[in-house]
């Protein structure tokens, strides 16, 4: 809890609100601790959605070893901020807070700043709490078209883009995104949207229905499986090592495979294939905020179907049990 | 040996003139088998020197569980082909070879027909024999002002040159090289001459001094090691795991890490950084050979320092002990 410790040290700080916030320090608990107290560039936002994300869960095995209020994807409110422009204001954040002062930061990039905090993951408080404290530059007006239950998705559906901003996709390339999860949903549809020929690979059948209802093509890994080195891309959005060994599989000579999720152990990679085949492999992970944005204004991507189930805030270990234990898509809390 | 049967029995074939060759079948040995009787569209060549690479190795641990003529870098004369004009020639091998029909073949990287074989290294018989025979559109015929002894580098310098077409590389763009070994050697010269601002690191005072003499910067492994994420680009040319791991510390975010060798095992490969710097891993094999023919007819590139020991071809066995054993660069064999 050092970053929160940090934040109640703020100059001038002498009251000690409490609220509530699901914290992890080696398992998850929801505990009242002291609200943040933004600093004059930062904002306090009360969250009215938080969204679970699969590095959530790997945090629960270890991942960053990370220790805190949990959480980094959120729709709020501003209600306080040094700018009175901005107090009532219905807001998402970015999840990186960097320097602003560094080549990557200058450079548009400060979500490779290594001076970075991450939000619910690298040394700063989450957002699954009453109130979340982030700098005003990480914040994102959200259109009175987009309600809280689309604005959520916006995290991920950044991350899903971001592909796009990393490699030149022809239209019509055929690609096969493994794992029908959350982030293999929103990859699926954003890359169709882009013009590419988008087939889903998952072991859920109800997942798949969803997605086909999507406009999504579909098939079942257990059925006839796709044979190998048919694609010139494969994302991997399985979250598993077994995701990458068939992203490999499939992939045809000088394809990319494109990995989209984190865990926590390392992979093996056929390194005689990645070389004979000229494979490029792409780590990928956040996007931007306003691409997400401009989706969602558009209805060019459905995420209200991926909503699962909604907790309160209090729930929130129940939340986590939830998502380990059942078949389900997005899963939220809800704040106040 | 099947390959080899096969050019036996081509229609018509009843000499059996006996060379000598290299083969592996579990264990290097030289033996007397038929000379290859070429194909129409083939050429017989007289292989005056061929080159142990890597690879070669890598197949004595299993590699491509190759059984047969070893051998895939020579230079030699045409001495049989359907087309007069070609008697005498002196030349160079493409190693791939291709259907010539397929979607990749008419795409002008026959290197990856996916029904392609390969020289010593795929169901085809090696060069690592007194003759060779190879299709015509294979070959590459060598200038005059190339030696042979600068020739035989031909195959690996394209493979080095390679990496240039499949990366954009700005000219200024800092450059770490993993391996003092042949091919780090090669791909640092190659890089350098393009504009890059190259540093090969490898654990060889006398390779390393070598490599100076070349114009390329150099530092020793183990003295005072480069800071971790400080490179766009890191080449591994080391040919080991090790090698890798240490490419991925290198390598800063959004940066890309080339994989030049191939090896026998799998790769561990550390996915969190894959993706949280979203790193590119690019694997990279084959090059254009008249890529290559011009690098050296322009004295650009010096291969001759790199060439450490010719063992005549009856020798083979003991060259193959040699590169294990013995610290060296290129180590060829002569034929007659």
């Amino acid at each position: 809890m050092a970053a929160s410790a940090d934040h109640k040290e703020s100059p001038g700080a002498a009251r000690h609100i409490l609220m509530y916030a699901l914290i992890y320090d080696g398992k998850p608990a929801l505990r009242e601790i002291d609200r943040p107290i933004p600093r004059p560039d930062e904002a306090l936002i009360r969250v009215t959605l938080a969204g679970i994300c699969g590095t959530d869960i790997e945090i629960l095995k270890g991942y960053s070893a990370y220790r805190g209020v949990m959480g980094h994807e959120f729709v709020g409110r501003v209600e306080e901020c040094g700018d009175p422009t901005w107090i009532g204001k219905r807001v998402v954040g970015e999840i990186n807070i960097a320097c602003g002062e560094c080549a990557w930061c200058l450079g548009g990039l400060g979500r490779h700043c290594p001076r970075r905090t991450v939000m619910g993951i690298v040394n700063r408080p989450g957002c699954f709490a009453e109130f979340v404290a982030l700098p005003l530059r990480n914040l994102h007006c959200v259109p009175a078209g987009i309600p809280d239950e689309a604005a959520v998705f916006v995290e991920p559906l950044a991350a899903a883009a971001e592909i796009l901003s990393q490699m030149h996709l022809e239209p019509g390339t055929r690609v096969a995104v493994l794992g029908d999860g959350r982030l293999g949903l929103l990859v699926a549809q954003v890359l169709k949207l882009h013009g590419a020929e988008v087939i889903l690979l998952g072991k859920h059948a109800w997942k798949l229905d969803l997605a086909r209802r999507c406009g999504v093509a579909v098939a079942e890994e257990s059925a006839s499986p796709l044979p190998a080195a048919s694609l010139p891309v494969v994302v991997e959005a399985s979250g598993s090592p077994r995701g990458l060994a068939e992203a490999f599989r499939l992939v045809e000579p000088r394809g990319t495979v494109v990995m989209k999720s984190t865990f926590h152990d390392s992979a093996r990679l056929d390194a005689t294939k990645l070389v004979v085949d000229e494979i490029t492999l792409l780590g990928s992970r956040c996007g931007d905020f306003s691409v997400a944005l401009d989706l969602l204004q558009q209805g060019r991507v459905a995420v209200l179907p991926l909503l699962s189930k909604v907790f309160p805030l209090p729930e929130g270990v129940e939340a986590l049990d939830y998502v380990q234990r059942e078949s389900c898509l997005k899963v939220c809390l809800r704040g106040s």
